[in-house]
C-alpha cells in the first residue's frame, strides 16, 4: 500500500526514538454555519490516504519499535446520520493499514504515553496553534513529571524538510494521478476555448471549465480559477471573473483540476472572437517563444534559474525588436528592465499544492531538475492599460503555462494536448461545434 | 443608499454615546498558500456593500454625532497587480457613502481616538481571536491612561441582537436578490432532474447544478450541496456525492444558489430513472402533504411551532397507515414516534446565511411569523437500510423543501416554479430535452 | 458584616438583570516551583474579606432577586496537609455570608446557568487572559444555544468604576486599618532612623523597618522599600537598597506597610549621621515648606492640581532664592522649570493598592476633594550629581511623604506622629538608645 | 569569569550549528501596579550574572563560532530616574564579557539574523508563553522566506536536561555562596530559638529570621517561611504564621536564605517554652535518629531512594516501638504504613532554586550520589489531632532538615552548626540572651 510504504520511507529517515506527528485539517467555516468543502492537509493526505477532519497520525520508531498509529473519530449513529460517515476507530486499522487506531478525543491522554521516552518529536510547528498547543501541553506534562519517571523529549524536530523531500520527486502512484489531473485540466480549457464569445461573461467561461472538471470527477478546481478579459488580464491573481467579454479582448485564462489531491495548472490566452490581431499575435508568439526556448532547459541537472535566464533573454530581444524597450540586450538584461512586463517567475513545482513544497535551493545553491519533479512552465507579458508605450500594446495581457514532469533523460510535457501555436488556437476556436 | 439607511436604522437603536465595530471576514487558506473563494461576513456585507477582506466598519453616535467610517486596504499598484484591485481610502468615502475612510493599518491608533470618551462599545466578541484582541487591547490603552485624560467605554454590547433582528425582516432590495437565488436555484433542479439517469455518479448531478448557478451569475452554491442516491439519501448532510446511482434509487437533492449574497435552499426528491416505485411514491405523498397541511400555518401570527406540530401530525398518521409506526396518533405523538424517520426541524430562517439569523423565540415564548421573514419548509422521511420495518421501505430517503416568504396576509412559496408533485415531476423527467 | 454591606451597595447601582464577575488573584512563581506570597485581589478582597486563590465572586440581581454566590476549592484532606488549611465550600456561606457557595471547578458550567437570561455582565476584562477566556466561552456557549433557550447577555460592563468610586472614599472600618497601617508605617520609620549610622548597608535599615513592621503583624510592606544613600536618592524608585551608607549622606526612605489589605506609604529623608549639612538643611527645609503649604489646600472642595500648584509655588520660589534657578516665579512656572528637580506628581490615592484606585477627573474636570478620601502629599527635590548647578548642591535627594484623610471639615495627617522638622529629626536620632 | 567559563561548558555540549536562548525573568505584580521583588531565572542568572528583566542571552556555535550576546535595555536618563539604574547595551559587553550586546527592543528582528542558516534552536518551551510565541515567530519568518534564501533551524530542543545537569554539580563558586546562605540559614533559626515563648504569634518568629536574613545580606527568603506551633506543623505548608503560640506546643520552622541566587533550606522543631514534653521528646528522637541513620547513606554511589529506605525503616520500627503502629516491620513496610505519618519524601537537591534542578533518575535507574550535589535531608513525623491514635500524642509534627553536600569520599551537613539534639536544643533555648 502506497501510503503504508511513504510511512517507512519517512521513519526511516527520522532520527532513533521519534515520534512524528501529523494533524489533519479542521473544517473552516464560510458564513456563520456553512463551511467551505473540506479539504485535507496535503501533507497528511500524502502520508495516510485518509479523508476526514478531527484526526491525527503518529509514527513512531522508540525504542527501535516501528509503529503507524491513527486518532480519528470514532463511529456514531447519530452523528453519521447527520453530519455523514465515518471510517470509525475499528475500521481505521484494516482500511489504513496502521498498527492501532484511537478515539481523537484521548489524543492527548494518549500522547503522554507515545511521547514519554522518546528523544525527538517531529512536528510542523506554526500551522495551527490549536495544535501547536496541544503538543506543547503534553510536552509540559512530561516534562513536570520526572518524578513519576516520566522522560520527555528534547528536541522538536521540523517533519517538513523530510517530508517535502519525499514529496518533491513524484513516485508512478502520483505521476497518473497528475496526469489525469492534467487532462482534466486541458479538457476544461477546451470547453473555455470552444464557448468563448464577445458579450458573455467572463464567469461564465469559468463555469464551463468548472463543469467539465467535476463532471470529469476533478471534485474541485485546484485554485481560484482566473478569467481575464482584456485589462483583467494584466492582474495577476484576477479571481473576480466578473466583467463582460469585450469584442477584440484577449482572455486569459489560468485554471487547474484537482484530482484525488494533485493539481493542475494551466493559463492559455486566446482572442475572445477567435482571432488575434496583429499585436496580440505578437506579444503571443513572444511569450510563445520564451516557453519553448526555456523548455529545452528543463531537464535533469540544469537549474530552474538557467531556464528563466534563457526566457528572460527571448523576452528582452523581442521586447526590443517591438520597440517595447530600448538599448542593448546587455543593458536592459543589468537592470532587469523585462521586469516592468514581465513581473513574475518562471516557473514552480506541482503537486498535492498547487504551488507545490520542496526546496529550491540546496547549500544556497540552486537546485537542479532531477526526475520524478512536475514544474509549471509560465513565462508572460503584461502591458498594463497606462503603460509608457505605443498605446497600440496598451491592455494585451498574455500567460503560457504548461505542466512538466522532468524525465530521466529530459522533460514531458504534462499539458501538451491543448494548443498553444495561435494559428491552432484559432482553427481550434473556429471548430467550435458545441 | 440602502446600506447607509441600515447603517443609521442601527444607529438609532443602539445607546446614545456608542462606537459600534464590525469586521470583514479574512481569507482562509485551503491548502499550502491556496485560498478558498472569500466570502464577506454577512453582518459586514449587510451593512457596507463591501466585498474586500481587511476591513473594519466604525459607527458612532458619540457626543450626539453620527457617523460612519470605513477601515480598508489603500491603493497599491504593485499589490494591486499581483492580487486583485482594491477600492483604496480614498475612493471608500464616496464609494460606501461613509463619512471617513482610513487605512486599516492605523486601525488601532484610530480606534483609541473613535472610542476615547464613548460609553458603550458594541461589538461581536467570540468570532474572531485576533478581532477579539484588537478590541480588548484598544480599550485596556484607555482604561491605562486616565492620567491623559483617557476616557474608556464601561460598557461592551452585542450588536447581533439588534442588527439579526433587522436582518430578519427582509426589505424589498433583499426580497428581489432572494427572489433571483430562488429562481436561480429552481434552474439548477431541473438541470440535475433532466439530467438525472442510472449509471452516472451522484456529483455529475451536482455539475450541471453547479454550471446552471454560475452560468446565471450565482458565484458560488450557498451551502454545500447534498446529491444522494439509494441510502445516501438518508444522511442529513451527505456531500461527498461520490457514488453511482443505482437504477430504481431515490436521488435526494439539497441545493441552493447564492445570488449577491442571499442563500436559495431547495430539496427535491426524485426517481432516478424517472419514473417512482409504488412505496417510493407513497412515502414522497406522505412528506408532500405533510409540506402542504403545514405551509398552511407560515402566515403571520401562526408559530414554526405550530406548523412543524402540523407536519408531525400527518407524518404520524401515514406513517401508522403505511404500518410503519404502529399504535394511534395520540401514543405516538406523546412519544416523538417520528423522531425515528424524521428527526430534523420543520425550517429555519433564509436570507444571507442558508441557516439565517434571528430569534426563535421571545421573551420565552414561541415567536409569531411576521411579514418580511423569509424560512424554508422542509419536512422529511427517512427509513434507514437497517430499519426495523419492513424491508420494502428500507433505503427510502425524502425531503421536499421551498422557500417561502411570510406577506402580510399570509405566505409566498418564492420557489413554486420548481415541480414538486409526483406525477408532475415524472412529466418533468421524462419530457427532459434540454 | 462590612462585606456584605458593601456587596449590596455596589449591586444597588448596577443595572437591573446583572451578573457581576470578580476573580480572586493566582498563585504566581518566583523561581521554579517557589512561590511569592499570595496577596488577594483588592477589588476581590474588598467585596469577599476572603483570602484564598482560585476563587469567583459572582453577585446578580437577575430577575429582581439579589444574591451573592462564592466559588472556591472544596476540603480536601490530603491537599490541606500538602497546602495549607482551605475555608471549603460548606463553610464558605456561613463564614462570607454569601448566599451560595460552590466548588470553583465547577465554575464554567454553573456561570451558564447564572448569566442565562441576564442581561449585563459586569466583569473587570483585560486582567488576566485566562479569567477573560472563561467568561468569553461562556457567554459563547450561551450565544450558540439559542435553540435550547438559552438567552445570552447583550452587554459586557466594566464593574470598576462603579467599584473603585466605593473603594475611594473610605467607610470606618477602613479608617481603623488605615490608621493601624499609618502607624506601623511610622514605627518602622523610626526605626531606621534610630538605626542610621555611617558604614552600614541600605538594606540593612530595609531590615530594620520590616522587623517591626512584621512584629507589628503588618506582614507585607505594601511596595518595594526604597532606601537610598547619597546618590541613590535621586533615583525615584531604588530598590536596590545595596550600598553602604557614607558619612554626610541623605539617606531616603519610601516604605509603608500594607495591615490588613491597608497601605501606609511614608517617605523622610534624614542625614545618615544624624546632623544635616547647611545645604541639606537649605534643601530639606524648602522642600517641608512645599509640603506644609500644600497641605492647606488638601480640604473638601479644593483639588489636588491646585494644592499642586501651591507646592511647585512655593519650590520654585525657593529654588530661585537658593540660586538653583535663575529668572523670576512666572517665567519659571511658565516653562515648568522645577521639573529639573522635582519631576513627579504631588500625591496619589491611598487605599488597598498603594497607587489607589479612583478617578482624578470628572467629566473632564479636576476632580474635588471629599470626606473620606485619603491622599499621599509628597514633594521632594532630586539634584542630580551632573546637575548644571553649584557642586554643593550634587547629589542631594530629598522627599517627604505623609498620609492625608479628607475629613469634612479639613485634614487629618496620619502619620503625623513621624518627626519632619529639620531639628526634631535631629534630635530624634540623637535620642536613639536601640 | 565565572558566567564565561559556564557559557563555554553548555556550548561545547550543543549539537554543531545550534543556537541557544535564554529568557530573562519579567517582573510580576502583586496589586495593581505594585509589583514583587524582582527575581532573575535562575537558568538565566546562572549563565549571565545579570540582574535585570528584560534580557535574553544568546549563545551560538553557528558555522563554528563560539559567540555569547546579551539583549537587554538600553542607558536612557528618564526612564532611569523613575525605575532604576540599568547597565545598558554598551556596559554589556565588559560587564558580562558576552561578545556582543543589543537592544532588546530589537530582538525579534536580530534573532532572524541570528537563527537564519542554524540547524538547532535550544529554548525552554513551554515556561513563559509571550516568549515562546516570540520565538516561534522568528522561525515561522525564516520557515516562510526560502525565496529570499532564509534557512529555518529544523529542531528546537529543550536546553535544560544539558544545563540542569551542570547546575546539579556545583562548582566552588557556588559552594561559598551556598556555605554562606547555611549559614546565614542558620543564624536566622538561632534567633528564632532564642525569641521563642508562649504567648507570642508565629509571625514574630518570622520576624525575627527575616531580620537576621536581611542583616546579613541575604536579600529574600529562599522560599515561604513556615512557622507552624501546635497543630499546624502537622500542615507541610503552612505558611500563614498567624496564630499565637501556646504554651507546651511544639513549633516547626521551616525557613531558608537566599545568599545572591543560593538557597539555604532548614527545618527545626522546638518547644515553643524550651523544654520539650515526654511524648515530643520521644518522636523528636525518632525523627533524628531517622535522619541520621538516613545521613550515613548520603555519600558517593549510593542512592536517595536507598537512605530513604533506611529513614522509613527507622520510623516504622520507631512507630512500632512507641505502640502508633502495630504488626511487624516487614508487614508496615510492605503497605508503607508510616505514609500516614512520615507522608513526603526524604530529602531533594538544593541549590539555586529550592527544589533545584536535576535528574533524580538516570535510563529509568535510580541516579547515585555524586561529589558537588547539595541535598537536603528532612525526615518528619506528623500526627493529626484527630489521628486514631493514643490521644497524648495528638497534634505532634516533627522535621528535622538539613542541608548536605556530596563530596568525593562522603558528605559535608552544611547547616551542621545549628543545634539538633534535643538536650541542645533546649540548652541552646534557655541561654537565650538576647
Amino acid at each position: 500500500m502506497v501510503y503504508q510504504q511513504r510511512r517507512l520511507t519517512l521513519l526511516n529517515q527520522v532520527k532513533p526514538d521519534s515520534v512524528v506527528l501529523f494533524a489533519a485539517n479542521q473544517i473552516v467555516y464560510r458564513n456563520n454555519d456553512a463551511n467551505f468543502p473540506f479539504r485535507q492537509h496535503s501533507d497528511f493526505w500524502y502520508l495516510s490516504g485518509f479523508q476526514e477532519p478531527d484526526a491525527w497520525l503518529l509514527l513512531s520508531n522508540k525504542h527501535g519499535k516501528q509503529e503507524s498509529v491513527m486518532f480519528c473519530l470514532p463511529n456514531d449513529k447519530l452523528a453519521e446520520i447527520w453530519h455523514g460517515r465515518r471510517l470509525g476507530v475499528d475500521n481505521a486499522v484494516a482500511e489504513l493499514a496502521v498498527d492501532a487506531a484511537h478515539d481523537v478525543a484521548n489524543l492527548q491522554e494518549k500522547l503522554v504515553d507515545y511521547l514519554d521516552g522518546a528523544e525527538h518529536v517531529y512536528f510542523s510547528l506554526g500551522e495551527n496553534k490549536a495544535n501547536d498547543e496541544c503538543v506543547m501541553s503534553v510536552l509540559e506534562v512530561l516534562r513536570s513529571a520526572p518524578k513519576q519517571s516520566k522522560l520527555a523529549p528534547t528536541s522538536l524536530c521540523d517533519p517538513r524538510p523530510l517530508l517535502h523531500e519525499m514529496r518533491l520527486i513524484k513516485d508512478e502512484h502520483e505521476l497518473s494521478l497528475m496526469r489525469k489531473a492534467a487532462q482534466i485540466s486541458v479538457q476544461g480549457h477546451q470547453r473555455a476555448m470552444r464557448f468563448s464569445r464577445p458579450g458573455i461573461y467572463e464567469y461564465q467561461l469559468e463555469a464551463e471549465i468548472h463543469h467539465e472538471f467535476l463532471m470529469s470527477g476533478a471534485r474541485s478546481p485546484a485554485y481560484g480559477s482566473i478569467v481575464g478579459a482584456g485589462d483583467n488580464a494584466c492582474i495577476l491573481h484576477y479571481t473576480e471573473n466578473s466583467d463582460i467579454i469585450q469584442d477584440n479582448a484577449l482572455v486569459l485564462i489560468d485554471a487547474g483540476a484537482e484530482y484525488q489531491g494533485y493539481a493542475g495548472d494551466i493559463t492559455r490566452t486566446f482572442p475572445a472572437n477567435g482571432q488575434f490581431t496583429p499585436e496580440q499575435k505578437q506579444i503571443y508568439q513572444l511569450v510563445l517563444d520564451a516557453q519553448l526556448a526555456a523548455l529545452e532547459w528543463y531537464r535533469p541537472g540544469f537549474t530552474l534559474q538557467q531556464a528563466s535566464d534563457k526566457a528572460i533573454e527571448v523576452i528582452t530581444d523581442g521586447l526590443i525588436e517591438l520597440g517595447i524597450l530600448s538599448g542593448t540586450r546587455e543593458e536592459n538584461i543589468q537592470v532587469n528592465a523585462h521586469r516592468e512586463y514581465y513581473m513574475h517567475g518562471l516557473g514552480h513545482y506541482l503537486g498535492m499544492d498547487v504551488h507545490d513544497v520542496g526546496d529550491y535551493k540546496k547549500d544556497g545553491q540552486d537546485r537542479a531538475f532531477a526526475a520524478g519533479m512536475v514544474l509549471t512552465i509560465e513565462p508572460g507579458i503584461y502591458i498594463a492599460p497606462d503603460a509608457d508605450v505605443d498605446p497600440k500594446w496598451h491592455g494585451i495581457g498574455v500567460r503560457i503555462e504548461d505542466n512538466v514532469l522532468i524525465t530521466s533523460d529530459g522533460y514531458e510535457v504534462l499539458t501538451a494536448e491543448l494548443v498553444k501555436e495561435p494559428d491552432a488556437i484559432e482553427q481550434f476556436m473556429q471548430g467550435s461545434t458545441q
